[in-house]
Parts: C-alpha cells; structure tokens; sequence
C-alpha cells in the first residue's frame, strides 16, 4: 500500500500572529511565506484582508512571485446576516486577495449560531452555503468549521449539516476546528471518523485544526490523521493564541520520521526544519524555545554522566531519532552531572583529541571550577578560552589593570540612583583609562570596557550584549553567596556564551565581560 | 462505577533537576517538597543519594517532616554486576535514605544489558531481582523499567521477563519508561496492556513515566492510563533533561477536569496548580512559560477583538476550562489588568475585607508595579508594607537618607577584590551613619544598614538573610535590563520575602533589604 499524502497548511501568518508578543511587518509575512515555500509547505495562509491593510497589501506582493506547488490562501469569514454574498464586504475583500485558495470559517456549535451571531439555524446553513457557492466560483474553497468539537458534542446532526453546506455548495477540504483547544485525542479520532462518514458522499477530504490548551495539540493532530484526515494545520513552533496551535515542526517530524505510512511535504526530507523552527523565531523576534522537540537547543543535550557514557557506546539508548533528520545537532554539556566522557566530548570538538596529560589537565580545571560555581553548558566561549589557556596556546589581547564601580544614590534626591564605572588596562605597551556611566554598575562596566578598548579594537563595533542572567549559586549563604554571570554575546556571525563566577557580582560580571570581549577578539 | 485512584509521582527534584540550567539548594529542594506534600502529591522522588552529598543531607532533614500520605522516594540503579546488593555501595546509599519507599531503574532492553552494561541477559534478572529483594525488606519498593518501550519492541519476551523478575522480589510498582520519550501514544497503549498482561499474576501496579522529545509526554501519559496505569511520573512545569519530562501539571488537569474516571490527589480540586507551577520556576530561578497550558499566563488570554467580544458573551466558547479550577485566570490583553481576583484574595489574608475604594487603590498600585517587573508571590512582607503604605498605615522606622557602594579591585593585585557600602539614614531626628565592607556589594550593603540601625533596634540580631535571588526581567536588553532581587530573611519564628526593581542592581537590592528589615521592625 502507498503512503497516504498529508497535506501541511501553515497559519502562522494568521492565526499565529494571535499569539501574545507576536507581530509581523509585511517584510516579515513575506520573507516567512517563501521559506515555508521553499520547504514544501502546501497552503500558506497569508492573514484576514478584511482586517488590515497589511494583510492586503501581502496579497497583492506575493502574488508576484512563483511559489511552485505551494498556494496562498487568503483567510475569511462567512458572509453576515441578511446580505447577499456578492454584497458582503469580507466576501469582497477575500476575493479581491486574488489568492488560488480561499479559506471560510463558519459555525458548527449552534449554541453559537442562536446565542452569539443570533442567527437561525438554517440562516446560519445559508451563510455557509452561499459564501462557499460565491467565493468557489474563482478559487478553491477550504471550509474551517469552527468549534467543530464543541458543537459536534452539543448536536452533532447539525455540526454534520454545517459541513455537508459547504461541501454541496463545492468547499473541496473540510477542517475540523479544536477551536478551545480543550479536546481529548480519543474525542477527536472518535469525532473525525463521524465527520468522514457524514461527507463521504460528497468525496470532500477532512483537515484538521488543533491548539494546545490540554497540551494535546500535536497528539490531537496525530489522531485526526490516524482517523483518516489528509490535512494538518498549525503554525511554526506552534505560535499561536494562548497556549498556541499544533506546532508543524512536530507534527511534520511525527509524520514523516516516526509514524508509518504517511507521506508529507511531497516526500522531502525533514532537514530544514531547525532552520525553519529558528527562522521564524527571529523573524517574530520572539526568544527560542530550548527545549522544543526536535529543534530546540537542548532536544538532543545531554548532562548526566552516565547517560553520556552510554551515547557514545550507542546513541539510540538515549536518542529517539538521529538529530541531522531534522537539521539539529547531538550537545554535550558540560555539568556537574557529568563524568570525563561529557568533557572529553567537548573537547573533541575542539580539536584536542589523544592528548591524554592535556585532557587530564582539562579535567581538572573544570573540576577545579565546577567546585567554585561554573558551570559551561552556557558558557562554549569561556570554555574555548580554558582550553586555550589550559595548553598554553592564549595569548591576551589585552591586559585589564583596575576596574571599579561606583552606585548608589544622592543624597535625599528622590530617583537619583546612579552607576559609574573606571576602567584601566593595557593593550601590548600602551595604558589606557575610561570611565563610563551606565543603568546600573553592570552596565556601566560593559560600556567602560568597550570604550576603553574602542582605539585599539575597532571591530568591537559590531559585537552587543544579547543576554545577561544572574544566579545565585549557593543561595542558602543569603547576600554572601557565590554569584553565577553568564552573558550572551553576539555579532552578525555567531553567538557566543562566557560565565563569570565569584561572591562579589561586579568581580563576576567583569569576568564574563572580559571572556566576552576576547573571544571575540580571538576569532577575529 | 467508582473512579479510578491515578497516583501522582513527582520527580522535579531528581529527573527534572536534569534539566539545562536548573540546579536547586538543598532549601530550594526542602521547600519544594514541602509545597508538594501539601497539595497532596503521592509521591516525591527527592534524589540520587549515591550522587552526591545534597540529596544525603536532603533526605537526613526531610524525615523530621510531617508529610501526611505522602511518600518520600529515594532513587538508585541496581546492583552492580558481580557484587552482592548488600555489599553495592549504591544499595547502601539507598537504605541509609530511610525512605519509606524506594525507585530502583533497572535495564529493560537485551541490547543495553549485553552492550552497554556488558552483562548476560541472566546476570541483569538477577541484578534486579537481587536489588529489589534487598530493598524490599525495609521499604515499599518502585520498579523503574528504563528504555520499556524501546525493550519491548526490541525483544518484549526479555522485557517482561525484567518486569517479572522485579515483581517476583516484591516490587510493588513496575514503572514503564519512554526514556528516549520518543514513542507513539498507540504504542504506548498497546504495550502498557502487554505488560499489565504479563505481570497480572502478581497483582502489581503499573506506572508510566514520559518525556517529551516528540511533543507526546501528556497524551503518552493519559494513553497509558487508559490502557491500566495507575501510577505517573512526571515533574512540575515539564522541567527535565532535552525537551523534558510529561507534566504533572497537565496530566493532573487532564485527569482530574477533563478525562471521565480517574481520581487525582485524593479527589482533592486543583486549584492550587497555578500557585505551584510559579512556585517552582521562582525557586529553580527559570522564566515561566506564557503559553503553558492550564496555567500559563497567556492561557486563558484573548487578544482578537471578536474573541473578547464572544467571550463576554459567554466564556465557554473561548475557554475549554473555567481558569478559576486551575487557580488561573481570564487576561483580555488590551488593558494589561492582572489579578484582581488574586489581590482581592491576597489582600483579604492581610484583614482587608470589604473596603472597595482601598481594594481599587491597592490594585491599582499592583498592576503600576507589576508593569515595572515587580512580582509579589514570594515577596508577601513587601505586599503587607505596600498595603500599609496604601491604607497611610505606614510608620517608617527608619528613613534612609543616602547608600553607595564601591566594587573593584586593587592596581595589579591578584586577588583584591573589594566592596564597601556607606549608608546615612535617620531614626527619629537621630542622624545615623556607617560604612561597611562584605564578599560583595550587596553583602557590603546588608552588613551596613545592620551597623547603622543596631544602635537604635537591638533586635535586629537575631534577623538573617536565608536566601537572595537575582533575576533579569527583561533579559533581552542585556545589562541594561531591569533586575528582580528577591530576599528571604528569618528569625526564630519565621520567614519573609522582599522585593526590589530597578535597572540598577544595587538600588533593587537595597529596596529589598530596607523591606526585609521595615517588615521586621513591624512585627517585633
């Protein structure tokens, strides 16, 4: 038997851009919409033209470019009460998008028909029927019933007649809505298979459309498909409205690498999907996940000792897929946790392979400083430099003399808190000294330093701050306790993480500051 | 038909300390298990003592508790080849615990016995046999099948055949493990049944235990309870190695609200999931995640402007559950308005009934402070001040006049790190001034503001910091971010928290500390 195709819908243009903290410019649709072109991705829904301005004018842009077999669909609502459908506004605009798909919401519940359109229950069939019948006439019609769960619960022989509406009046797909996102996987198998069996005769396909409020969105998607739907929306990292949608990235994995006999994406490879996952994160500008399935940093990271062990004997006891299927990679962190074989492993990456007296040398200043505090699963450039100085390959660009902070507040002066900071150091012979203001004394280190080092590094121009994360490690010890930095930093190549450690936070700052800066100044 | 009793078995203190950059105190993993016990967790999974001296000293304080039903659980792996259980130094660290119930994991799969432990199929059955039959004889042994489901597809006769040699020792519990948390709810389904079949002539239990590499934990989790569990594991919020562990939070809500059958936590409600889940990210110092399910922040928010509309219409088309249930609530993110439900609640323990004109101004105070990063759920004495302050109930024992601090180190000198703090402030119409050093700015700030009030409060000595957290709110602005400082201080006959905002680290603190001791001043 051939493998059943899955078609992949994407809304994170749409219903994703719902999701709290999440907006997209036009650039950002469009730049989305390609990518997820470029994948495979069947339907792309490209947002609500009656909504915004924004929305028509990404319809009038993308329109301009060759997608291959991908379609754009312009999303809308059936047309209102008592108007004709040529008449409706939304009508118009969804077919002034000129998009080869249409995507129709309508009612299923009727508790939501009477009770919050206050419409009949026939009206609201006519509804269906006639916007379905209209917007068919120029595009291909997927009708999303709404709430489709929920109403199919409340009476299920009208949810059924909302969806033979659409398809007598020509819908091609009919997507069953988890609208509250609150359904159970065996409701949802039990509920598709009614909806198969109640449209058969019309020979239309069943999609489904998932969220995750019971955290069951990629499993309620997974049992729709098992059910017999043939299509799967969602979004990209499952961005989305409260708890968000079906996350594609997991459902297109789940389908294509675990599950048998379905074919997604026209049987492409699942490689992109990393790329895809943190694309779209830095597209939203929202902060990645670490532990996403399958893309996040930490899905194949690995910390206890003994588990690390295992790995290297054989990586399927402690991986569920090989991590390149989805374009990740296997981490090993270095911990507390964890034995020789995490650092060693580490180590491997960095070119230091059979040196046995170096890794032993290795070992033991990670030990050393283990003890006091560090911790390096966050802090690969502070550890590069240790394995630098470690097998006496360092060589400083910059030698840091006197740093101190000043903060506080003015005397009886209501929101006069202030920070300062005076840095001294030496670059090969020549002093240099800086005093820098900041938000607080951290703050004002980081532009001391920066400005201190500006003359003889210029190229720190292009380096920032991204992330900053203070810890306390031995918080029993009260204001005495050790104080963990880890700053993130990065340039228009790479990011990188250093760690400072030490009981007094400036000292601990200024350490993860330093690390920072020369490791950018090493690989330049 | 009675409903079905679904133990509860929470591992965050072990697996979910696995975790990337979770790492608890031994206060933090004290006070955790104490918030479990009392929302009624069956059971807690508090450590590996062989691994290291924390989890000793963990289990040594925890036995002095009154728990109630709950069981404490110490964990540990079998035997060693080739040694008597009563000589292993594992099973030794086990019995010392004194637990009343102990997780022994033992190896399910042919191939991890003969290739990564490197012993005969036989050699492992009596290692586990042995191990669980030494246990047994002084606490109620839990069976964890490492790699179940990979095992059983490997070669399911041996994996039974493990799960009966545990049962045959005594082992109450055979405990399923998706170690790679790689497999499918159906397989799940189908090969809980086999081993429920294949130990029935024991009349064990079985439990399951999940991870979430394929976005599948929860609806693993709920599959295998449908199939018979009657145990699971999980951890709070999900925390765990890679992409986590199933979480309880979910699966409680699942079964307890959603799913027909099943009795959770002694049939008590759930209202106290949300309280918890927060609870734990501030002790592990971890940013909550917005979009949690039940209990996130966004969970129950609504953004589109029809869905608000429809929601004050009637909720239940928007929400799958009442938020209150899970002690969340409804957030319409047009207006930022947070909690007033949760004020009102807070400010009624603190004797503020029915004052509407107070409530009003008190919550208005909130939401202007929330809106800064403040947060008060582990910050109770700075709430009672704040409502002080509000009601003009409020009597400074102090006013503080001026603090600065001074951080660095000495010209060239290894080593010399330094931080000193001179604080003015007046008690009365009596000018006090003081300086003082500590390990670092904030300890320097601590030491002086007790210099300078111990002439005019004695009482003041028996007050100690316990603990002090620092937390970046808006991580993404690097140092120039605003900082949380939460301080825990103590005397005999309690504890209280306080906290501090500002983009300055050193002004948060010392709004922290000038809390803690005002608060102290208050109450003696």
């Amino acid at each position: 038997m051939t493998d059943r195709t899955i078609q992949i819908y994407d809304t994170t243009l749409r219903d994703g851009s719902q999701g709290e903290g999440v907006s997209f410019s036009l650039q950002d649709k469009l730049n989305i919409a390609r990518r997820l072109a470029e994948i495979g991705i069947d339907f792309i829904e490209g947002g609500y033209p009656l909504s915004n301005e924004k929305d028509v004018a990404f319809f009038q842009q993308i329109r301009k470019d060759n997608l291959g077999d991908t379609k754009v669909c312009a999303f809308g609502m059936t047309r209102r009460r008592s108007m004709k459908a040529a008449d409706d506004p939304g009508m118009k605009a969804l077919v002034a998008a000129e998009t080869p798909c249409i995507t129709l919401v309508g009612k299923t519940w009727d508790y939501h028909a009477t009770d919050v359109l206050n419409v009949t229950l026939d009206e609201n069939l006519a509804m269906i029927g006639e916007s379905a019948e209209f917007l068919g006439r120029g595009a291909e019609v997927i009708y999303d019933a709404e709430h489709f769960f929920d109403g199919y619960n409340a009476n299920p022989k009208y949810a059924i007649e909302t969806l033979r509406a659409a398809a007598a009046a020509g819908a091609k797909y009919m997507v069953l809505c988890d609208t509250n996102g609150g359904t159970l996987p065996e409701q949802v198998a039990e509920i598709t298979r009614a909806a198969i069996e109640g449209t058969k005769d019309y020979g239309v396909q069943i999609g489904i459309h998932t969220h995750n409020d019971g955290e069951l969105a990629v499993a309620n998607s997974l049992a729709a498909v098992d059910a017999g739907a043939t299509q799967v929306q969602g979004t990209i990292n499952g961005i989305g409205e409260r708890c968000g949608n079906a996350d594609l990235i997991s459902v297109m994995a789940n389908l294509a690498l675990k599950k048998k006999g379905y074919r997604v994406l026209g049987g492409r490879d699942m490689k992109h999907l990393t790329e895809l996952s943190r694309y779209v994160y830095e597209t939203a500008n929202l902060q990645w996940r670490g532990g996403q399935p399958f893309v996040g940093q930490s899905a194949f990271a690995h910390k206890g000792g003994m588990h690390v062990h295992a790995i290297n004997k054989a990586s399927k006891t402690y991986e569920h897929i090989d991590p390149a299927l989805v374009g990740n990679e296997r981490r090993i962190l270095v911990s507390e946790l964890s034995g020789r074989s995490n650092i060693v492993a580490v180590a491997t990456e960095h070119n230091i392979q059979n040196d046995r007296v170096l890794m032993d040398k290795i070992l033991a200043e990670v030990v050393r400083l283990e003890n006091k505090g560090y911790q390096f699963e966050n802090a690969g450039a502070s550890f590069d430099l240790l394995i630098k100085k470690v097998s006496d390959t360092f060589t400083p660009h910059f030698t840091p003399i006197k740093y101190r902070v000043v903060a506080g507040d003015r005397d009886s002066v209501e929101g006069s808190v202030f920070a300062e900071a005076i840095i001294k150091l030496k670059v090969g012979d020549e002093l240099w000294f800086d005093a820098a203001e900041g938000h607080g004394p951290v703050n004002a280190l980081d532009a001391g330093l920066r400005k201190a080092l500006s003359g003889a590094f210029p190229c720190l121009h292009d380096m920032r701050l991204i992330d900053y994360k203070v810890r306390v490690v031995d918080s029993g010890a009260g204001t005495a306790a050790s104080i963990r930095v880890n700053i993130e930093s990065g340039d228009e190549n790479e990011t990188w993480g250093t760690i400072g450690v030490s009981d007094n936070i400036i000292a601990a700052s200024w350490q993860a500051l330093t690390d920072a800066v020369e490791y950018k100044l090493h690989k330049t």
